[in-house]
This record gives structure tokens, sequence and C-alpha cells, in this order.
């Protein structure tokens, strides 16, 4: 009889006790950004600290200048790893209310596309997600007497205002919470069948860029032809940012690209996303980016640089036959792997400078800046991770990349000298940051037990 | 004893009354656009019909639905030419009117620059300008008891809201008014010193194009590098359009683009005006068209494409991660001789549906579209004109061309297959438009003398 057997067994018989509790937590209006809401945000830590008293933990609201954080650790056997587990007790705001089905507050079983779903402000987001591991730990503790690893959690209270507490708190208790690595449920899965882990967050650099000509707007009968035109120049930098084949020529702008593994990109091709499917949603076909990659590559994996807005001369019903002064565009670069926004940056406007007429000039304005995350694609953690995953699926668990950003798994990184295991359970539906956001029941029961299984593969004795 | 010295004498004594019968027309408030100068209109026309009756001219105040016309005709000799003169009686409005440093409608000679200007709007456009043309048939008629030619006056009352009765009027009186060329009097000079024949108006093809993309925006970082991006479509269509040399890549668009005569190149160097001069007053020094070219040539004989407008995605402050559904351009094709708007117009959408991406689309709209008027460099008249200008002025008549466009140019060529003369002795600051309008009084006083000149080289037996 294995060690993870009644462990999950006792999660499934105490489906409606964890579902019981999640609704406890739903209940508590903890949205952060809403200063009315200061004293929820408290009741919410202090039911956490609480509860995880019930479990055995050590756990204990800690203040902060904003909300307070949780943070809770438990023993584990000599010799075992200690662990970090991530969550945020925090939600969105709920307005507008008028477009929600029922109270954001009051959780409820419904049915979605014939699937049952846990209803409510923070379902997914990231309450139900955290109450995973939390539920994952008491059923062991509850089968075992005991925790295998060292586990240590820390549930933040202001992830969706800014985090501003968060990085004094890392530094201000690195000892204390510096764990061999940690884990973050704030993602989700590939679709409702597969379980994914989320090895890559692009980075981010932001431009915006002026081209400045003559000293007024002028006429294009008095001037045209004759006096350089700001949108012309601008047009000619942007359009000789990509080659004809998709790929960015600005000299340097690859330096700290990888090459993604050939076992990788075979495992993203078998999710069988073609560029039809994903670009058809919005009404396209064609990959923009470089030629000869798929399209999951292509978001995952490699860098980008896209024109977001791009302003100039007259833009007004009519026409006017103007030659404006200047002309701009907002232009963000994605990150992968380990390039560096500041040469990124840097690089960007030397393009710029090397293609401007002489009579010309450019200004820049800076948008933030933030590198890559890129995990390994086969460290013993992430590759018994997705073993444990694929046993409690039954489908190969696969690793997968975000456009967006987890700012902990950096400061994590950087603060602490931790890497993260990015593993969760929510879906592209459920409708986080939205009205009538939900969590799948499916993905709450079978989340616990995926916790479950990957606490055994990482603590199983080689 | 030529047979225009005399005139000349005349015309020098008669400075004063010429002056005071142009203060009589500026007196009248013939602003055209406002309906509630319709009277005044009226009375400019019948002003003008009675004091050409004092000359001998048939004239009369012809009704429109709109302001009147005035013609006017007067016998020539067997075999002497049939010339039409062409001006405008109305004027533009005045407002604002606290800009004026004196009652706009109360002309003086007033001293700017050392020179001597008559003040008051209309002094220069067209009401000074079309009074040379009068006066000198005045001071003809007067030492001769006749004119050289058979001289037909159109004097046009809604030159400045729009020319709304023209055509019809054109049209209906073709053969009255139809003559072996037409003198057009509503243009400039080279500088104060040098009188000039215009020769070229450039056409204009106006056109926005909007490019497709996705069916909605999309979030750069869920979707960039695999969405096509319409700014960057947009920016590669337009920065394809010119070439490293300023040439337009557009099969197709130098169709009916002429060389330059050399000789009248040489003229144009001639007058000295560098790139770095004309380009400096507005913080620019480089020509942004073709390479090898003068600044002249480029403005008055080669065509442009110039972008008068861009917009696409976020154009607010700050930064936002869009890839936008759309962007567009307002587009406009300076033409020269005889380029045809319509091939311009079509080369440009094809040229546009040529570099979309399959997934994209592109929509047009049209805004407006003229052919450029190119009148001969060397034609007799024009010879003969050049050449009495120089002998009034002391200093080489040129040959100059214009960014705008005077429409009956095209409408004499047109609907009664007549060439026009354009001469006129305005200056580039007469504030035509604006607050305190003035006409140099040199201007109007060897604008006279100029137009006798020119009528007796036009009739001078061979």
């Amino acid at each position: 009889m294995s060690r993870i057997s009644p462990v999950l067994d006792r999660i499934d018989q105490n489906l409606d006790g964890s579902l019981a509790r999640l609704f406890e937590l739903i209940r508590l209006r903890s949205i952060s950004t809403d200063p009315a809401y200061k004293a929820d945000c408290r009741k919410a830590a202090e039911w956490l600290v609480a509860d995880l008293k019930t479990i055995g933990f050590d756990a204990s609201v800690r203040d902060t200048t904003g909300h307070p954080m949780v943070v809770a650790h438990h023993d584990g056997p000599a010799g075992a790893p200690h662990l970090l587990f991530y969550g945020h007790y925090d939600v969105q705001p709920v307005d507008p209310l008028d477009l929600w089905n029922a109270d954001p507050f009051a959780p409820a079983i419904g049915e979605q596309g014939g699937r049952k779903v846990i209803t409510g402000r923070g379902s997914a987001d990231d309450k139900g997600q955290l109450m995973t591991f939390v539920e994952a730990c008491r059923a062991w503790k509850a089968e075992h007497g005991s925790l295998p690893a060292k586990i240590t959690l820390l549930f933040e209270g202001e992830e969706e205002s800014g985090s501003p507490s968060l990085k004094p708190f890392l530094e201000a208790n690195a000892a204390e919470l510096k764990a061999d690595f940690a884990m973050v449920c704030d993602t989700g899965m590939w679709d409702s069948e597969t379980p994914a882990i989320s090895t890559g967050l692009r980075g981010l650099v932001g431009e915006e860029v002026t081209i400045h000509a003559a000293d007024r707007d002028l006429h294009s009968g008095h001037y045209g032809g004759a006096a350089a035109n700001p949108i012309r120049v601008l047009a000619r930098v942007l359009a000789a940012i990509h080659d004809d084949n998709g790929r960015i020529t600005i000299p340097g702008f690859y330096d700290g690209v990888e090459e993604t593994p050939t076992q990788v990109k075979q495992a993203w091709d078998g999710l069988g996303l073609t560029a039809e499917k994903f670009l058809g949603e919005v009404g396209l076909s064609i990959p923009s980016g470089e030629k000869g990659r798929s399209v999951l590559e292509l978001l995952w994996a490699r860098p980008t640089a896209e024109f977001n807005g791009i302003s100039g001369g007259y833009e007004g019903a009519g026409f006017k036959t103007v030659i404006a002064s200047k002309a701009s565009a907002k232009v963000s670069f994605r990150l992968v792997h380990k390039q560096d926004p500041d040469k990124v940056r840097a690089a960007f406007r030397a393009f710029v400078e090397a293609r401007l007429p002489g009579d010309c000039r450019a200004s820049f304005e800076k948008h933030g800046g933030s590198p890559a995350i890129q995990l390994a694609y086969d460290s013993p953690v992430v590759t018994k991770a997705r073993t444990a995953l694929t046993e409690e699926w039954g489908k190969a668990a696969v690793a997968i990349a975000m456009g967006g950003s987890i700012p902990i798994v950096g400061d994590f990184q950087k603060l602490l000298g931790m890497e993260s295991l990015l593993v969760g359970f929510g879906l592209d539906d459920d409708r986080i940051h939205s009205p009538n956001e939900k969590y799948e029941l499916k993905s709450f029961h079978k989340g616990q037990r995926s916790w479950a299984r990957i606490l055994d593969a990482l603590t199983a004795s080689r």
C-alpha cells in the first residue's frame, strides 16, 4: 500500500468539507484595492491562520503597511526538502455588479456546459487555487500525522493591488522564507483535460518614440516633396524592425534567446493548437511572427516587437493637407529567456537613431521593463511534478508558458534565490477579474489530489 | 516713339486717381461667404460695371443663383487676338477683427519695412490685382482711343466661397467668353524684385487607407508574435512607397510626369533658393524628395506622396499592451503635368492590396482628386509676357509653379479649351485671408505698367 493512496481517498471523502471551507473564505470580501474592505482583508487573513492551525501549522497574521501577510510553517522529516507555497487571499473588485448572475460573495455550486462549477469572486483567483494545496496538506496530515516536507505557506493580501508590501516583506524575512523552491498556484491548465506546468513568462520592454521634423506643422502643398515628413520617417523605422520572415532586425536583439528543446516543441505540437485554430477565433489565420515556428512557440518562447499605438498629423474626419512636425509610436518588446531589458531598450533606440534623416531627431519615453522568467523544462522538480500531474489527470502534463507575468516568481528568484514551480488548475474561461468568476469543481477536487501527488513525488525516497 | 511709352507715362501720372478708384472698391464689403454682405457684393459688381463703362467697355452685371458676375467686352483691331481677363471682386471675411490695426474696409497708404503699402481687405486678393489690368486698359484707351486687342473681362463674386456658379456660367456663356487665351491675375511675384509667371499648379489626390486585422483589439501578451498587427502592416506599406532615393515606387505613378526643360531648371537655380535657406526657416535642411533635384524642382515640378495623418491603437498617455484591430493613414499625392488622378488613386490602392498579409484587408476612403495644371514654359504668349515683365522690372521674369491650385485655370482648359497666362504681383507676406492684408504700392503701380507692356507685347505686329 503506497503512502499516497489513503491521502487521495481522504481528499475524495472530504470534498464536501473542503468546499464548505472554501465557501467560508469566499464569503469574506477581501477586495484589496478598495480601502472600504480593509477589515474584510484582515478577516480573510485571520480565517486562514485559524484554519491552518487546525492542521498543525504554526500560522500567524503578519502586519505590513498595507494588508497583512499570512505565514505558516510546518516541520517535515529530517532531510526532507523545505517547500514554500505561495498564494493570495485578496480578490478583484466586483463591479459592475449588475452583470453578475448572483451575489459575488455568496458562493454556490452551479452547472456550466455540463460541468459543475464553484461560483463567486475569488473562487478561482486565487482562493480556490490556494485551498487546493491547503486541503492536500490537511488530508496528508490527517492520514499520516505528519507532512512529508518542511512546508512554509505565504499568502499575500495585495496581489490584486500591485503587491506594494511584498518585496519589503520578502527582504525583511528572507531567512524565514527561503526554501529549496517555491510552488505558486496562480496559473492554469492547458485545457480542462490537460494539466500544465508554466515554465516561461515573457518579459516586457515598453518604449514611446517620437520623431521630430519641422518646428511647426507645414502645408503639404507648399512644402511637400521638400520637408521631412515625420510619419514617413516613423513608418520607415517601424517597417525596418521586422524582416520579410518576421524576424526582428535590431542588432543584438536576440542575444540571450535560447532555442527551445526539441522535445518541448514536440510536446507543444502535440497539443494540436494550429495557427488557424488559435487565430481563427479573432478573425485571423496567419502567424505574424518568425516563419517556420509554431504559433505556440511564437507565443511562448520567442520575443516580439509590437506596435501598440501610433499617432501623427491630422487624425480627425475629412482631410487636411498638413505635414506634421512630429509623429510617435508606442512600441513594446516581449522578452524571453535571458534577454536583457536594458540592452533591448538601448538597441532599439540606437536602431531608431541610425535611421533618422540628418535634420530630424527622436525622443524616447520609457514605459517599464522586466526580464522574462524562464524556468527549466526538465529539472528534477519539474519532471517529478509532471509525472504526478500526468498520473492524476490521465493525460500528459505539458510545460506551457504565459504571455503575461507573475512578478512574485521574479521576486523569489532575485530576493530569495529560489526557483518556482508554477502549477495551477484555472481554465481560460474562469472569468477571473470579470463578473461571474467560477472555478471548476473538478479543478478544486483534482487540484487537491494533484498537490498530494506532487508532494509525494517530491519527497519520495530515492 | 513707341506706342507703349505714353501709356506708361499716363499710368504714372494717374497713380493717385487709380488709387482713389481702388479705395472705392475696397470700401465695398463684398464678403461672399457671409449672406449678410449679399447687397455689398452686388454693389461691388455694379461699381465695376459703372467704372468699366467709363473706359468704354460694354459691361453688365450678370445674375447667377449666387453673387453676380461682371462681364465686359471691348473691341479690338481686326486680326488682333481676343483676350479674356479674369479676377474676382469678392473678399475673405475679416474676423478676428481685433487683430486688425485699422478698419479692414477703410483702405489707406501705410509704410511697412520701408515700403509703401495699400492696406485693407481685398487690397491684394483680388481687388488690387484686378484693378492693375483695368487701369492698364484705362491708360491705353485714354492715350490711343482704342485697345490693342479684343478684351473680355470676367470678374467673379464667389471665388472666396467655392465658386459654385462659375462652371454653370462658363458653360452657359461659352461662346461669349471663349477667347484666344485667358489672363489670370491672382498669383504672386517670386519676391518683391522679381516678376513671375506661374506655369504650374500641382494637382492632388487624397486617400484614407485603413488596415483591418483581428476582429477585436487583442492583448499583446496573449497574441503578440502570432496575430497580425495592423500598425506594422500599415508602416510596411507606407515605408515601401518611397525608395532610398526618395523616389515613389508605386508602379505607374510617374506616368505623365515630364522632365522640366534644362533652361527652366537653370532659371530656377538662378533664383538662389537653396534647400538650406528654404527649409532652414522651419528648422530643417535636407530635401526629403527625389535625390539629385533642387528644392524648387521638388516643389514645382515633381509629384509627391505625403502622409498627412496616421492613427491606430492606444494613443493616450502611458502605455497599453494592445494589438489594435485596425490602423489608418491619410495619404495625399501632389500631381504634376499629365498624371491622371484616377490612375494614381487606383495604383495606390493596388500597391496597398499587394502588400497585405492574407488575413488582413484594407478599406479606402476617397478625399478629392484634381489633375495638375501645367502651362507651357515657352509658348509665344509666355515668352512675350516674360519679356514684357523683364523690361518693366529690370530683372528677368521667372516661370514659377505653385503648390496650391487655382480651379479657374482648369475650368478654362476643360470648359472653354483656353490656356491661361498667370501673372500677378502679390507677395508672400501680403497676409491674404488674414488680418492686416496689404498690397505693395509698387505692385499696384508697376502691375499696371506690366499689363500695359504685356498687352503691347501680345499685340505687336510681327
